[in-house]
C-alpha cells in the first residue's frame, strides 16, 4: 500500500507542520497519515468562518485528539472574514455569473491567509491541506501560502497519493478511527455567506438538486416583511434592531429568511483549472443582503458610479474566486468600492415568500429620486421642454453628423 | 385657451405631417389638434411591436378616423423589432441594472426608426409625437428623427403646450371625441418584450405595485416544465415545437409562462434626463428567455467570452435605453455579440412555478463541461496534480514577488 | 447696435455679479458691457493656474480697473490645481486619445470651481463668463456653476449676443479701451500643465501648425540627461534637487525641457457638443512627467493593476475633459488611483533631445524586475521548466477543451 | 554528459518529429541532438514571417542539411501573418503598455499555428521547439500545440536539459558543426512587424541599449514627407503608390522610414510567467502605421467607438501576447474591430525626421470634422447657444441633484 512507503516524502526533513483541518474524511486521513506514518508534529487548525456551531466544534475536537496530532486549535475568524472579504462582496453586489455569492471561494481565502499567518507564528516548516487535484481549493491554498510564507513546504497527501475515498476509509478503519464513513450523498460546505451542496446531479449539466438535498428544508409558508438598514453600504439593522457587528445582522437575516427556502440556486462556471464546474448553493442571507444593497444603490448612486461598480465588481469577484486575493489590485478595487459607499445609507423593505423574496422599496436621506427635482414622466422641475430639445440636439449631434457624412448616398 | 391660439405654431408652414399614433389620450389630442386647429394634413401611423391584438387595432382605427386626419396606417414591425433589437438583447442577456429587459425603451427605438423612414417615404415636412417634457421618450424620438431625417420639423404639442391631462380631456370632449376618459389608475405600455406599469406607487421610492395593478393576474398554480431550444443564441423551439420565426417562439413562452405571474419586478434607474425613474414591468417571456440563454452560455462560452460579453452588454443596454441606437458603436457591439453566439446551441430545461421559475439544466453538443475532460472536484483528466502545482506556482508568481519586494519588513 | 439694447437683459434684476476675467478680448468686452451698459456691480476675478507671470498680472489689472468694474481679484490656485486635478492626471497617466494631457480642460474645472465658491462667498446673485456658443468651455463653466451654486444666474454675453470679434473691438474702441486689438494669428491658453495653440491650421483636418506658431521656440540643441524622482506617484525631485511642492518640480522640468521644443503635438478629438475639435499644444513638462511616471509603474505595478488603471484612467480623463469633475464617480476613481500609487516610488532617467526625449530606465526599491526572482529569457528562479509545463497545460486547458468540443469535425 | 544519456527520453517511442527551426544555436543543437543522439526522423521547418531574406534562407538551409535531419522546409507565412494577426493589431492600434507593437509575440502565434498544422499534415507523432524554461515562447508554443494537436508529444530539449550556451557550443563543435559560435552581444529576432533586441542592458532596469546595438543604423538626416492611404482600416498605398497586398505596403514604409532610426524603444512588461521582462525593439513601420491609422480614426469614429476600441484592444493585445490567440474570445474581438473599420478610409500625411516622426493631418470623405457641421470654438451650425444651455442643464442634472441632496449641509 503506497501510503506507508516513506520514499515519497523522504525529501521532507522538517517535522513541525500546520494542517488545515475541517474534521472531514480527507483532513482526518491527513492528520493520521502525517502523524503516524510520516512522523510529523502535526498542529491541526480549524478555521471557523461561521459554519461550525459550538457542538460541532466539540465533536470535531474529540476525534482530532485521537489521531496522534500535537495540537488542535480553533480560530474563529468570522468577524475578520466580514471585514476583509464579505464587506466588499456586498459593496460590489458580487454574484459570480449573476448567480453565486462566492459562498465557498470567499472563505477559502481567509482560511488560507489565517493558516499561513499561524504557521509563520509557530515557526512551522511545512503546511498541509487536504485538497484533491481536481478542484479550485488546491490553487487557492497553494497560491496564498506561496505568497505569505514563500519558503514553506506545502504538503498535499490526497492530491499526491491520488487516493480514492475507499482507500482513505480502509486506512482509517485499519487505524481504529471511528467516524461516520457512510458516504454522504452530497458534499456540503457551510459558512456565514452560504452553504454549498455538490453531488450526483451537479456533476451533470442537465439535472438540478432534488428537494431532499438542500440542507435547510423550507418550513415557513406565510409571507413576512423584512426591513434591512444600511449605513455607508454596511448592514446595520434588521427589522428595526440595530447590530453592533454586521456578522450578527447577517445571522439574523439568515435566521428569518432561510426557513423560506430562499436563496437556492446552482452555480455553473469556469474553474481556475479551466474546466467548467457546477455546484448547488443555499445562501438566503447573502442574496437578500446583496439585492437589498443594490436597490439602495440604484437610488443613491449616479449613473457612472453604477456603471463602473458593475464593471469592476465582476472582475473583483472573479479574481477573488480564482484565489488572487493578495494581488494588490484587489486593494485598489476595494478602495474604489469603499469610496462609492459614502451615501449608501437608508433602509430597504422586502417581503419574504416561500422560495423567493420581493423588493418593495427604500427610504433614504440620500435618495436621488427626491421628488423636488421632478418626477419621471410626470413633471419636470429645474428644466423645461426647451432645455430637453437643446439637450437632445447636442446629445445626438455626433451620431447625426456621422449619418450625414456616411449615409447620404442612401437618401 | 392656449390651444386655439395659432400664434405658437405660426412658424409651421409645411402642412404634411406624420403623427406617431398609439390611440391613447395624448396622441388622440395631437391628431385632433394638428388637424382641426392647425390645419395639418395628418398621417397617423401606429407602429405595432407586438402589443396590439387585431381587435384592439380595429378599435383604435375607428376612433382615429373620427379625428379629421388624412390617413391612418398600421405598420407591424414585430419581426423587424426582433431582428434589429431583441435578438441582440438576448445575445447580450441585457437586463438594465440586472433587472429590466428594456421592455419599453427597446421598442421606442424601432418605432422612431420606422416612423422616420415612413415620413421620408411619403415626403412629410414634419413629424409629430405625443411625448411630454418629463420622460425618456421625447429624447429617443427626437434623437432618432434628427439623425435619419435631419431637415424635418419635429412637433411635440403635449411638451410645448404643457397640457395637463384634464385640459386634454376637456378639449377632446368639447370636440365630441368619445373615448374612455376615466383616468386609468396605471399607465400601461404593452409590447412583445414586456409590459410596463407606472402609477402612484412607482412615483415613490418605498412602495411596490399592488396585486391588482399587474395586467396579467396569476391563474396557474401547478408547476410545469418548460424546454427552450436555442440555435446560435436564437430561440428556435419551445417544448419540442420548432418555430420558423423567433417571434412566435417568444409568444409561445409568454402564453405558457405569463399565467404564473412570472417576470414581475420594478425597475429603478437613471433616466436620460438625469433624474431617477421607477416603473413596474411584467415580462415573463423576456426574463425566462434571457436567463435560459445565459445558462446555456455558461456551459458553452469560455471565461473571457463571458467576461467581455458582460462588460459590453451592460453598455449596449444602457446606450440603447438612452436612445443611442444609431451610434455606429452599436453595430460594432452587435458584431461582437453575434460572433459570440456561434456555439450557443442546445436546450434548456426550466420549471415554472407561481411567481418564479427555476433553471434545471442544459443539453448541448457544445457543452464545455463534457465529462471526458474531467469533472470538477472529482477527477482530472488531461492533467496531473503536479501540473496544477506548477500552474499555481507560476500563476501566483507575480503576486508572490510583489509581496517579497514590498512586504519583507513585515516579517 | 444690439449691445446697447437693454431689452435682452431686462430679466436681470440682481446686480452683484462675478465675472470670470482673463484679460482677453471677450472678457474685457464682458466687463465693460456688464458695468456700463447693464449697470452690474462687476467683481472681476482672474484665476491663475500657473499661466500668468507677475508682470502679466500687473498689466491685466491696470486695464481691468479702467473698465468700470467694482473690484478686481487675482486668485492663484496653482497648488490647489495640482492637489485636486493634476495629481490624478499623473497617477492615471492621462493622455486623452493617447496624446493630449488635458492642458486646458483640466484647468477650466478648477477655475469654474473657484469662481463658484468666490461667488457664493461674496453673495453674488449672478456669475458671468466670456465663452462663445461653439466650444467646450461654456459647458464646463455652466455645469460646475449649476452644481455648486444652483440658484445663481449665469450670464454669457458673447454666446447670447453672438458677437463677432470685429463687433467687440468696435465696441471697446468706442468706449476708449486701449489694448492690442490686432488679432493674434493664434489663440493661446497657457497654464502649468501646458499651452494650447489654436488657429488657421487647426480648423482644417490636414494641416499642422507652422514652426512660428509654437509659443516656445526650440533653443537647446545639445542632449541633456534628466532624472525625475517620484514618491508614491508624485514628483518629488528633479536632477537630485528635492522640491517641497510638486508644482515647483513641474516648473523645473518645464524650465529644463521646454527649450528643446519637446511636447508639441496636435490633439484631435470629440468635443462635448458632438463635433470634432482640433488644437495644438505644447506641454513638455506634462508629457515628460507622465511618461516617466508610467515607466516607473511598469516596473512596480502588477499586470492587473496596470490593466485596470488604463481602463479607468481613459474614462477619468474623458469625463474630466467633458466637465463632469463633480460627478461623485470621479472621487471614487481617484480613490482607486491613489491606492495604486503606494509603491510607485523611485527615480527615472531620461535623455532630452531636440523635439523628443528618450526614457533610459528606472531605479526603485519596489522594482518587481529584481533579478533575484529570475531574469526574463535568461534564468528562472523559484520555478522549474516542469512548473511551466504544468502551468501551460492548465492555463490553456479551457481553450483546448473548446477546440476539442467544437472543432473535431475539422480533423 | 547528460545529453547522451538516453534515459531521459526513453518514453519517446514515436520517431517522426517536426522541429521548429530558426537556424540559431538552440535549434541547431536540437536538430543534431534529436537526429543523432535520439534517433528521431527530424523534419525541420523554418516559418518565415518576413524576417529572412532569400540569402539568409539559403545559408540556413545549407547548415541544416548537415545536421542529419530528414527534411528541411521553409514556409513563408508573411501574408497569412498579416491577414490573421497584424491586420487586427492595426485595427486595434495595439501597442502593449502604450509602447510595444508585439513585434515578436505576434509572430510566435502564427509560427506555432503553422507548425501544428504541418505536423498534423505529415502525421508527426511529436513536435519539438528550442525554447528555454525562462521565457514567454515556451508557453506560446506549448499552448497552441496542445490546442491544435492535443495528442502530440512536445519535446523541448533546451528546457529539459537546462543546457548552458557553452554546453551547446561544446556539443556542436564536438560533432563538427560549423557556425559562428561567437556569442552575439545581443539576441535579435527579426520579422515584418519589428525587430527585437535583447542583451546586457535590457536585463537591468536602469540602462538603455547603446547606439551600436540597434540593428539598423540611422543614415537619413533630411526630413521627408510620407503619405499613407488606408481603406477600411487597411494600409493600401504609400506616397501615392497602391499596393495589392498590405505586406508590400508595410515593407515600403519600412524601407522609407527605418533609415531614420525611427521606432526604437524599450518594452518593459509582465511576462506570461509572472516576472517582469524588458526588451529593446525597432519597429519603424509598425509604429508609423499604427499612429497614422489611429489619427485617421480620431477623425472618422464616434466617441464611444473610440472608447470601446481602446478598452478592448488593450485586452486583445495582452491576450495575444500571452499566447491565447486560439481562445474564441479573440475571434469575437476581431469581429468587433473589423466592424469599426467600415469608414476608416482616407490618407494620412506625416513628416519623417531622424529618430521621430510628426503627424501632419488627414484627408477623408468620412471625416466627421467636416466644417459644414460647425467648427470647434469658431462657429456652430445646426444648434444654437440656447441649445447648449439646455444641453448643459440636463447633462449636469444628476450631478447637480446629487450635490443638492448630499451637500446641502456645506452651504
Amino acid at each position: 500500500m503506497p501510503i506507508i512507503g516513506m520514499g515519497f516524502y523522504k525529501k521532507l526533513k522538517m517535522k513541525k507542520t500546520v494542517l488545515a483541518y475541517s474534521g472531514g474524511l480527507d483532513t482526518t486521513f491527513c492528520a493520521l497519515h502525517l502523524s503516524k506514518d510520516l512522523g510529523y508534529e502535526v498542529h491541526a487548525v480549524l478555521i471557523n468562518t461561521g459554519g461550525f456551531s459550538a457542538d460541532e466544534l466539540q465533536a470535531v475536537e474529540s476525534r482530532a485528539k485521537s489521531l496522534g496530532i500535537a495540537s488542535f486549535t480553533v480560530l474563529d475568524v468570522t468577524k475578520t472574514y466580514y471585514e476583509e472579504v464579505i464587506k466588499y462582496l456586498v459593496f460590489g453586489n458580487v454574484l459570480k455569473n449573476q448567480t453565486y455569492p462566492l459562498s465557498v471561494s470567499a472563505e477559502r481565502i481567509l482560511q488560507a491567509k489565517t493558516l499561513a499567518e499561524y504557521a509563520k507564528k509557530i515557526g512551522a516548516k511545512s503546511i498541509a491541506h487536504g485538497s484533491t487535484g481536481a478542484g479550485n481549493d488546491q490553487v487557492r491554498f497553494d497560491m496564498i501560502f506561496q505568497t505569505i510564507i514563500p519558503d514553506i513546504e506545502i504538503i498535499t497527501p490526497i492530491r499526491d497519493l491520488k487516493l480514492s475515498r475507499e482507500e482513505e476509509i480502509a486506512y482509517l478503519k485499519k487505524h481504529g478511527v471511528s467516524m461516520n464513513f457512510e458516504k454522504a450523498a452530497y458534499s456540503i460546505n457551510k459558512g456565514i455567506w452560504g452553504t454549498s451542496v455538490g453531488g450526483k446531479e451537479t456533476l451533470s449539466s442537465n439535472q438540478t438538486l432534488p428537494e431532499s438535498a438542500w440542507p435547510i428544508q423550507a418550513s415557513k409558508t406565510k409571507s413576512e416583511e423584512l426591513i434591512i438598514g444600511f449605513e455607508k453600504g454596511e448592514i446595520k439593522s434588521v427589522n428595526g434592531e440595530t447590530f453592533k457587528n454586521p456578522v450578527d445582522a447577517i445571522l439574523k437575516v439568515h435566521e428569518l429568511a432561510s426557513p423560506f427556502g430562499i436563496g437556492r440556486d446552482i452555480h455553473v462556471g469556469d474553474t481556475i483549472i479551466g474546466i467548467k464546474g457546477r455546484v448547488g448553493f443555499e445562501a438566503a442571507a447573502a442574496l437578500i443582503i446583496i439585492k437589498s444593497h443594490q436597490l439602495l444603490e440604484k437610488h443613491t448612486l449616479t449613473k457612472w458610479q453604477t456603471f463602473w461598480k458593475n464593471q469592476l465588481s465582476e472582475f473583483y469577484g472573479n479574481h477573488l474566486h480564482e484565489g488572487h486575493y493578495l494581488d494588490p489590485v484587489m486593494r485598489n478595487l476595494e478602495a474604489f468600492l469603499e469610496s462609492t459607499q459614502e451615501f449608501v445609507t437608508g433602509s430597504v423593505k422586502l417581503i419574504l415568500h416561500p422560495f423567493r423574496f420581493q423588493l418593495v422599496g427604500i427610504e433614504s436621506g440620500h435618495d436621488l429620486m427626491a421628488s423636488k427635482f421632478g418626477s419621471y414622466g410626470e413633471m419636470n422641475k429645474g428644466y423645461t421642454g426647451e432645455d430637453v430639445k437643446g439637450f437632445t440636439r447636442i446629445l445626438g449631434n455626433q451620431t447625426a453628423i456621422f449619418h450625414q457624412v456616411n449615409h447620404h448616398e442612401e437618401d
